[in-house]
């Protein structure tokens, strides 16, 4: 199959590299000097401290994407604005692989048939403009948002660690990964500590839990007390991670946040709903984004 | 005037600098060592780059303090029930130099008819058992808590870059400092800034009036607008300081937070007010002491 992958950062690369394996690749990328360079010198594919260099298409995107009999969307929500042009009258199958929920607005302005959504839970650390690590395998969720469910791409896919998995509701899929982003994140980013913290330290342990209940009942979690053992759970797995949010503010790059706490406090106002707890991190996190950038 | 200072802190050290000018001063320590270094090397004092060594007379803490017209207690808040013993039966006059409100409760159990408190707005740093830097000149706010105003002392002292002033109230006098700290501390702390940064940051500016409404309603506050204004002010003018929290954290000491917000909570509890981002605060400067300490 033919596909385009918009977008060189760690998700795209990573993409781009394992699905290379059995499909025709092109990256499209914002800059020029990153597709001269990926179309030079090849995309540089590191693993347990093991590199392999890959022959590779990639183009600057331009206002249109020609040829691909899928598009997979893999800039970041704050960046899809920046994308729109070119994907806007796409008639093909696009993927796209945000965090939160707030793309899902965007989602509806597209002409497209066919349009999914994926949630990515690899970890993927980009080192410069054509050098992509699999930092941690873990699996991509995939759900059809607009058309059949016969036509989603993957799903019969079989790719050494690089597993695919399908879901039947996308709305339950994408929520299950805001609620683990919309906490770990900013808490983690706003505390400076690594993902384990919040469950082995007994005040962070307490702060988490009166911000999951503010979380919850915005968003109309069916099972809370489930939700938040699955949030601990992946503090747990994940526990000497620092989250990307964290991250993020460290390299003094934009966050996610309005991805993920911008979209659950829009929620709140729309619903009248106790918001401050919220806010208030959304604020501290807006804060260190005017500082650090 | 012969002067007791129970306390070998930067503010116990400050104190005893210029109250030797010219009264008859006894340090008392929590350490045998920090006595012996203070009684063999003297008391070096620092400003603006030059030091002054100048001999002092200091004593461990035992159970009582004999023969001082004046004790002055200049331990931390939190270490106050270590000092009960040495103060709870003393006849003489009691000054007491604590942030924050908690401290009133303690005074109410001692047995002296004449006690007063005071707020300390001079900058001093320790840098080490025996060396005390006075990093910035300010005042000492004074108050009758109990006993009558004219034995209230230093009412007539003039020293040089050691000025004193009367309060009629201590209530007002202590909520004043208070609101200070329990603004500016614990934000500066978790956000890692200097305290200018809470009015140039406009995020920072939102969060800090946001936080300053939950505070001013439980706290009773007459004016609101006047007090957030003063508290501007003083970020303003301390704009390059890191707050005592701040740098407490740094260092992994344990910080004034119950002296501060752990009254204020303890008030809005007993009186039914909302408290959820004081608390959401106080809950992280409780985790970050537990990570540090």
């Amino acid at each position: 199959m033919k596909i385009a992958i918009i977008g060189g950062g760690a998700i795209g690369l990573l993409f781009a590299n394992y699905l290379s394996q059995s499909h025709s690749v092109t990256v499209y990328t914002r800059t020029e000097e990153q597709a001269a360079r990926l179309n030079h010198d090849g995309l540089n594919f590191m693993r347990n401290g093991e590199v392999q260099t890959k022959t590779i298409t990639a183009k600057k995107l331009a206002n249109n994407v020609e040829g691909a009999q899928l598009v997979i969307v893999t800039v970041k929500q704050y960046q899809l604005s920046d994308v729109y042009s070119s994907i806007q009258y796409c008639k093909q199958p696009l993927l796209f692989l945000q965090n939160g929920y707030g793309h899902i607005e965007f989602l509806k302005k597209l002409a497209s048939p066919s349009l999914f959504v994926g949630v990515v839970e690899h970890g993927a650390l980009k080192h410069d403009s054509h050098t992509v690590e699999h930092t941690g395998v873990g699996k991509t969720k995939l759900a059809v948002f607009r058309g059949n469910e016969s036509e989603l791409p993957f799903r019969h896919e079989s790719i050494e660690l690089f597993p695919f998995e399908v879901y039947e509701d996308y709305h339950s899929m994408l929520l299950e990964k805001l609620i683990v982003n919309a906490v770990i994140n900013p808490l983690t980013a706003i505390l400076g500590v690594p993902n384990g913290e919040l469950v082995t330290n007994a005040a962070y342990a307490k702060l988490m839990d009166t911000y999951f209940q503010e979380l919850a009942s915005i968003l109309h979690i069916d099972n809370p007390g489930q939700a938040l053992e699955y949030v601990k759970a992946v503090c747990r797995g994940t526990s000497e991670n620092r989250s990307s949010m964290l991250k993020d503010l460290e390299h003094g790059r934009q966050t996610e946040i309005e991805a993920i706490l911008g979209y659950v406090l829009s929620q709140a106002k729309q619903n009248g709903q106790e918001h401050r707890l919220i806010d208030f991190l959304y604020t501290m996190i807006k804060g260190k984004e005017q500082k650090e950038g």
